[in-house]
């Protein structure tokens, strides 16, 4: 859905919502750094790193560089004013977190389809689309995770990344059929969030890894 | 040893066993994540970084890019399949953590000096040649280490790395020599192969830092 | 400053002080080491990665490949040196931790500056040029901490991260206000310098992330 030309106005739908991406995780990864107590750089930070992580490192594999956030600005700046602006809210005001969730979510489906459209284009095999697809909606919270030291918490709520894995096949799928490349993007972003908004709903899981033997 | 057309059952010999690395530091992965309690898709996670992150961080450095599993799709699926056989397998039947000890052995020993053969083969020099040996060899076990949140295994169980340091040394000094490339890649696997399995079986350890002076 | 011709002892004194800033992350980083009581690998690695981890991460996110130690060997040979000799003096001796301070301060303005300096020279905007000089003054260390499983110090004694940007702002303004190149990056040093040693000197902090709402 990059192409030139085809259909502007769904260009800058899918840009904004990028950028609208990148202010939600970034306000995501500000709370995490509240909950550590950390000073405004060490929330700044946060911002940054989960709400450019997952392209960042798409980017890096996929030799795509400099990588995006240096070839255009508005990255850190929109991330930078999501993890300022809560720093600030949340001094006076408590957050809505229900609202954060249903934003967080949007902005898993539009990083999703997005990495996913991008390896596409890049003429990748189904399942680095897939990879490519999961990487790009998640890894900014597991960065974001790991140096808040504690264990990605996309390996416990598990239907966040199955959400992008199940959009991913989708694109893939629709793709396949020929459907218009101006629609099936969007189908693809609206399963992933309707997934996604439903496990919180209704706290869907998948199985745990389990032994049925004593360890030994 | 990746030269066309030298010694071609020498190519299949050496690509089977690296894709017996992979299966195996995959199925490593996925008991690591099991220990941690993750559900499937973590466990694949595990699977997936244990088994290629050493050659994705050597392909980012080298500057290969797309990383070798974006060209070569085995490498995600072969994961894919050791991690969920382990999955399943651990359901119902204990695991043969010797039989694994082992056989993480051959894959350390083979992705050490694909690790080497590679630097050797881009011109450049024997320090970067030992560091990308170790690198390919141990860092995806860094990585799983990371993300279950625990100080990486490496740097306990030391003689690990210090097997990789000692084959890609050997690596050198047989190339070095003029010896076969047919042959010395070959020698420098056995000879991580033996030093790791002596010091699984004889609890081989390098001096710890110590201070003899009390804290300040 | 790396134009050629211009100054040459210019050039000298700055590839002397970036090598020097490689020893002297490589001792803080083997110190930390000591603390996790690792075994000469562990403290050598976590030597390497602390001196090394910086100019890295920005080489990978600029797409300077291969990474800039592996161009120039001399910056393992260093981080290897400051390791071990740090290892082997902490057997015998009590570390001087305030002469550390002081030189790893040293270190961080320097590498502050080299990736402010590199980054402005790629043609990159101001906002690049401050994130390219924080990664690389701070990033090592963050790696280093992430590898001893604690959250990483910078976000904690926060005038370290700040003094690398009020760095990297003094460089773009002494450049924007045409000094001369052969000057102002040295004052650009200096005020990190300054800065990092008053801070240490009078435990200077930014505000912490707080909330005047219980939680709910």
């Amino acid at each position: 859905m990059y192409r030139e030309g085809t259909w502007v106005s769904a260009e800058v739908i899918l840009q904004s919502l990028d950028y609208f991406g990148i202010v939600v995780f970034a306000m995501a990864g500000a709370l995490r750094g509240e909950e550590k107590s950390l000073d405004l750089f060490g929330v700044l930070v946060f911002s940054i790193v989960t709400a450019t992580g997952g392209g960042t490192l798409r980017d890096l594999l996929m030799g795509n560089l400099p990588v995006n956030w240096v070839k255009d600005n508005a990255y850190i700046w929109l991330a930078l004013a999501g993890g300022t602006f809560t720093f600030m809210f949340t001094r006076f005001w408590r957050f809505p977190v229900g609202a954060l969730a249903v934003a967080d979510a949007i902005g898993l489906a539009v990083f999703t389809v997005l990495g996913a459209d991008q390896a596409a284009h890049m003429g990748f095999s189904p399942l680095i689309v897939i990879v490519t697809a999961v990487m790009t909606g998640c890894v900014g919270g597991v960065i974001r995770d790991l140096l808040a030291n504690e264990i990605p918490l996309i390996f416990h709520r598990e239907i966040y990344a199955t959400a992008a894995i199940v959009g991913a096949v989708v694109y893939l799928v629709l793709q396949a059929w020929g459907l218009d490349e101006r629609v099936f993007p969007w189908l693809a972003m609206l399963v992933v969030l309707m997934l996604r908004l439903a496990a919180l709903r209704w706290d869907l899981r998948l199985p745990r890894f389990m032994r049925t033997l004593p360890r030994a």
